[in-house]
């Protein structure tokens, strides 16, 4: 089989071969532990302490506002549950969107379960909330409002900043999500005006298992965590040196290179969004078409499955094929037959929701690997239409010629 | 400077070569995650899944029943808070010893300001507690008993089977955090009759970052993180691929070697409890001599400060000397002017627990490297006592001629 070519970068990326060497020593030379005096654990201190300030630097932050933790799941557990917790006696209403992570909404159905309330902003036909739907939704008792900045699954950014001017005007605790920003675009912590924000090294081509939550000076968070002194006494347990000096080779890295990089990958993305909708019949661009990561393209595509088009680009069966491999819905929730709940949130049709494609590229894919997958793709959509029961060219249009998008007519299904 | 000694394997060991060797094609070549269903996502499931096959096989465990976590400390808050918020309705009192981890103590702590109850049972002179203790501590609002099976600090090894016994039979979870034991002495879940344990990779020469708890099957019990579908619900985020593979390698290499390492590291550890013993006057064994782990050594040093002495031995000044790493008290609590508080709890003077020195060896320890730590240990200990105002030689005793622990005659000071 020839080599794969990799388009699931929001799923996870390539450890970048340069943070693998840096890693390396940590494991069997330099194995101390960061909590000890002595020169091993001395030099492991400092490791952790130089990957705390270059991740300081990619996003704007004071060093000593950034914990270290085992990934995006984790930070974001700590941030709204922590939050949660610590504010209760002021209130416990907290705000989200109804196009979140689970990683973002399971945390709020858990405190749900707990007495909390928690509202869910519908999201717009692009996935976005606007800064008035926030302010309008904030209360007394409000005492946080969580949110991704770019979604994982369509890829649109929200307008942060904005929506942070709002949060510190009425005083209300405000989390970001930044797994799929951090590394890509331009994240700075001043600018979005949050007060904590969650990111994952392994999403800008760091290692697995490794994160941070950013939290500003004073806000009140209790600990996820309880037990040694490590990271300010906030997040106990022995350092995960190799992963950490991973992270801020990674956040090194991406503060060189993002600029250049997302000039590229915003090339590629619409070359596939171009190719894609000129090549194909009855297919829908989900997420933002302006407010959207560089590396980011979801279509729906009418008439057979996501499941199906994955699969069949995965396991290709002609000789001296590659193999795409790309993803439907998040990661998280490939693998069962619901339809994916952000698509459904903004307002795509159950039948198109099923037909969802997510490619996501890196800065190490190229012109030729896009081109090879497009061609690739429309023979698999071509041969999956052949053989659909329910798939009619041209279906996805009403009778008044625009797309059904929301829309009940018959011919959706 | 010459190769350093290190004798911190309580703290952090060195992750083996071999496991690095296996985790290395899951950064950059095999970096898929297990949560797709394409063949690199495919194969990195199948990867974690032969890592805790192999973690299954160590511990006597059902390999369904074995959750990746962060480490230990993740491990013991999830089975802490976790089965404390499954089983509130139950009761809220939990039961635990006086000369617990942090890890252990600080989530108990953090339940009691939020309406739990907690009976920190004492331990012995050697660090021990007694089935009968824990069976007359549980209530009928007892819903949880959680302690170490072996101790990080003085190396004692609780009668787990028996106390299991007990719980089982009241009906009450049994939590035990076996991170200083898994991989160093025979751990079978059956046997010790528990119903929840932790343990971390990093203590049995596997990467630092990764652990788990094993979960006896219908055992209630929370998960602590919420999000992803990942580890049966259970556990969310995307599983540390290289980290999860470097446990597992770890696991089989401890399975394969721990017999033999055992023997090696008993004769070491008794050569070194018989060297100090016989070379310096004033000093007392802490834990158990009998029940003890492998590679644990713990004294208290009458007249000097063990930070003293662990700084001595790990900056020498002689030309050619090597350094060696020890500890005083558990590494989390290293850099702090508090006296343990698990010697505390063993009864240990203030002043003699101040002097704690611990040297915890690993496989890679040899006879020779014993013999230069006794040698500059004991050239340390003369100058620092010559030093000190405090110090009189034979102190210790009383008039009676017995060793003072625990009595509060004057020449304790």
């Amino acid at each position: 089989m020839k080599d794969p070519i990799f388009l699931d970068n929001a799923a996870t990326t390539r450890t970048d071969p340069e943070v693998v060497e840096e890693m390396k020593p940590w494991f069997d030379e330099r194995y101390g532990s960061p909590a000890t005096l002595y020169a091993m654990g001395a030099e492991a201190k400092q490791a952790i302490e130089e990957a705390r300030q270059r991740l300081a630097d990619l996003i704007g932050a004071d060093v000593k506002e950034i914990y270290f933790t085992s990934g995006a799941t984790e930070a974001n557990n700590w941030a709204i549950k922590g939050t949660a917790e610590a504010l209760a006696s002021k209130g416990k209403h907290i705000i989200t969107t109804n196009a979140e992570h689970h990683a973002l909404l399971m945390p709020c159905r858990h405190l749900e379960k707990n007495g909390w309330e928690v509202t869910y902003l519908p999201v717009d036909g692009e996935g976005l909330v606007t800064p008035e739907a926030v302010a309008d939704a904030i209360r007394d008792d409000t005492v946080l409002v969580t949110m991704a900045h770019g979604n994982h699954e369509i890829g649109t950014i929200q307008p942060i900043a904005a929506i942070g001017a709002v949060t510190r005007e009425r005083g209300v605790t405000f989390h970001v999500n930044a797994a799929q920003t951090v590394g890509h675009v331009p994240v700075d912590v001043a600018e979005l005006e949050c007060d904590l924000l969650s990111l994952s090294a392994h999403k800008f081509y760091g290692p697995k298992g490794v994160g941070a939550l950013w939290m500003r000076r004073g806000v009140r968070t209790t600990p996820l965590l309880h037990g040694g002194g490590q990271e300010r006494k906030r997040r106990p347990g022995t350092h995960n040196v190799p992963g950490i000096v991973g992270l801020g080779k990674a956040a090194q890295l991406a503060r060189n290179r993002m600029q250049s990089e997302a000039k590229k990958l915003v090339e590629l993305r619409d070359y596939l969004i171009e190719g894609i909708e000129k090549g194909l019949d009855d297919v829908r661009l989900n997420g933002s078409r302006s407010e959207r990561l560089p590396n980011n393209v979801n279509f729906s595509i009418e008439g057979i499955e996501g499941e199906s088009i994955m699969l069949s680009l995965s396991y290709p069966t002609a000789e001296g094929s590659r193999p795409v491999y790309v993803s439907t819905g998040s990661a998280c929730v490939s693998g069962t037959l619901e339809p994916s709940h952000i698509l459904l949130a903004l307002g795509v049709p159950v039948e198109m929701a099923h037909g969802s494609v997510r490619l996501t590229l890196s800065h190490e894919n190229t012109r030729e690997e896009c081109d090879y997958v497009l061609e690739t793709l429309f023979e698999v959509v071509e041969r999956l239409r052949s053989m659909s029961p329910v798939y009619k060219r041209g279906a996805s249009k009403c009778a008044t010629g625009n797309d059904n998008d929301g829309c009940d007519c018959e011919a959706a299904g």
